[in-house]
């Protein structure tokens, strides 16, 4: 197939943003911001056999591909606009290029994201590289370096999930006692198709006065945003958000504990919050802690003092995701 | 090293334009444009062993990766502003990241486009994906849609350099009679440093009624804009512009004409102009031909009824590039 016959089969659609004057198809998209709106930009490149097994399904790369860019602007507080997606194939597969197409593209028709342009080329391994623009009205934004001594730390939705979905993965099949079928499934689901926290992102423009997204670990990026923010933080462990079945699981198997705090892939929103911001339940916030200056910058404490993790996340460039 | 390091060290420069308001190191970073001005978006991959040797001199890669971007920009009349980076290094080799570092930063200033995002991962082959940024004021820009018949086609610089280049690269030392050393180092140089035609690309706006870049082969790339813009054309191939390397290199072996037309890599512009636009002389601009309705919709004549080479370019998904 031609690389041409490629783009026009598979990633051509129309845009449906009136601020996309020009999509896919020429030397380069074009894209026309109101006034006074800024664009928030981010990038993710995902390996195949590195960012997820090399047997996933194509809908569910598209998905978490797209979601995992998205999540960047949602912990932005930006609203999609469109994407740039640079793809890296082994060989021209008819097949798994149509269900890779049909599912990047309920996914972007799902978050209101135009795919807007790109390339295709060889590459020795599938690899994905997508650039997401998203929209902010004025100059307000959810930075990392704007969290304030007194702030509540609070996060959405549960924690630990992709990481314990990961062990299930990569162990072929085994589930420790009391885990059913159906956590099994729920845990990998939360793995391959994590939910950018998109409306709360937004929401919460102007209101948090920090904040990112869970990506690498709970722990490193609570440092992260610690490090940016000259802050410590004491975090009480009982107030992490668990599903049920990560509950079940660390009932029996407690010491998997770390894999929850510093496994990764959550894709979840860590604030730091005002004091006095109400919370709005719609929101879906569990305060985990509190920001001060009690410790050296990036210290994390446990309430009660319990130990946590030596190892605080995922990091890249060691072969073990140490 | 930590990913963080990594970033830290070889890419966390503070931009130089006022339009980007949050450059490298939260979730995503935030360009705000001048009321009026639109966004221009391209990307492109490059993979090691694919799109350049393996052996490429970090900073010849890094310049090739950004220019190749740029080119697009330019096809469009656009003015760079900035790029984000994906990074997929096989291991972490500090004398290639600090050489490839120093090259992008040059690069990246000398062309007054600001590093302001991206990623770096795990991959089987060193891969780079950039995604660029330019800015274009109203709502003029160079559409490979909107060639005329009766237009003009000319090219800027030279044709077919960069595809002797590649010869010389993949031959290992053998010169063909009649090429110097020095016409091999010019070749060469025009494979690996591309100089992306942005000031004529920005002179044109509003003036030429089409263009694109040639980046898969003079007569695939004409293709593209007669396709795009419903036209056919004829092309003079004594008025091709060469390099008086080239020149002396198709009087020894005139069958490389072939590859002087489809070769690639040649990152100049090929653009439709109106009949009655003067040409100055500062846009370093060749007639080729003319746009046309004398054949169906993609045809190109040779003037004289010489015939055209029956592959008219690069294809990245046939492996031997046909």
């Amino acid at each position: 197939m031609q690389e041409f016959d490629l783009i026009h089969r598979y990633f051509d659609w129309r845009p449906s943003h009136p601020a996309v004057t020009l999509g896919v198809g020429d030397d380069a998209a074009i894209v026309a911001p109101r006034a006074g709106e800024s664009l928030v930009i981010a990038s993710d490149m995902l390996v195949a056999g590195r960012h997820f097994p090399s047997s996933t399904a194509p809908a569910a790369v598209a998905h978490k591909a797209l979601a995992v860019n998205l999540s960047d602007l949602a912990a932005m507080g930006a609203a999609p606009l469109g994407f740039t997606l640079s793809l890296g194939l082994p060989e021209t597969d008819a097949a798994w290029l149509e269900s890779f197409s049909t599912g990047l593209r309920a996914a972007a028709s799902r978050w209101g994201c135009d795919l807007i342009g790109g390339d295709t080329v060889r590459a020795p391994q599938l690899t994905l590289s997508i650039t997401v623009f998203g929209t902010l009205t004025g100059a307000r934004s959810i930075r990392r370096d704007g969290a304030q001594a007194g702030d509540r730390l609070a996060v959405t939705g549960t924690i630990g999930d992709a990481a314990l979905g990961l062990m299930l993965a990569l162990e072929n099949g085994r589930l420790p006692p009391g885990i059913t079928e159906a956590d099994r499934e729920m845990l990998l689901s939360r793995l391959d198709r994590p939910e950018p926290r998109l409306s709360v992102g937004q929401a919460l423009v102007g209101r948090a006065s920090g904040g990112l997204d869970v990506s690498d670990g709970l722990l490193q990026d609570l440092g992260h945003l610690l490090e940016a923010s000259g802050l410590a933080a004491e975090i009480d462990l009982d107030a992490i958000p668990l599903s049920p079945a990560a509950r079940r699981w660390l009932e029996v198997l407690p010491d998997d504990l770390d894999r929850v705090l510093a496994g990764g892939d959550d894709y979840e929103l860590l604030l730091a919050l005002p004091p006095e911001l109400p919370l709005d339940p719609a929101w879906g916030l569990t305060v985990i802690g509190r920001l001060d200056e009690a410790g050296p910058v990036g210290a994390i404490r446990e309430r009660a003092g319990r130990p946590l993790p030596g190892r605080r996340g995922y990091n890249h460039f060691n072969e073990d995701g140490a």
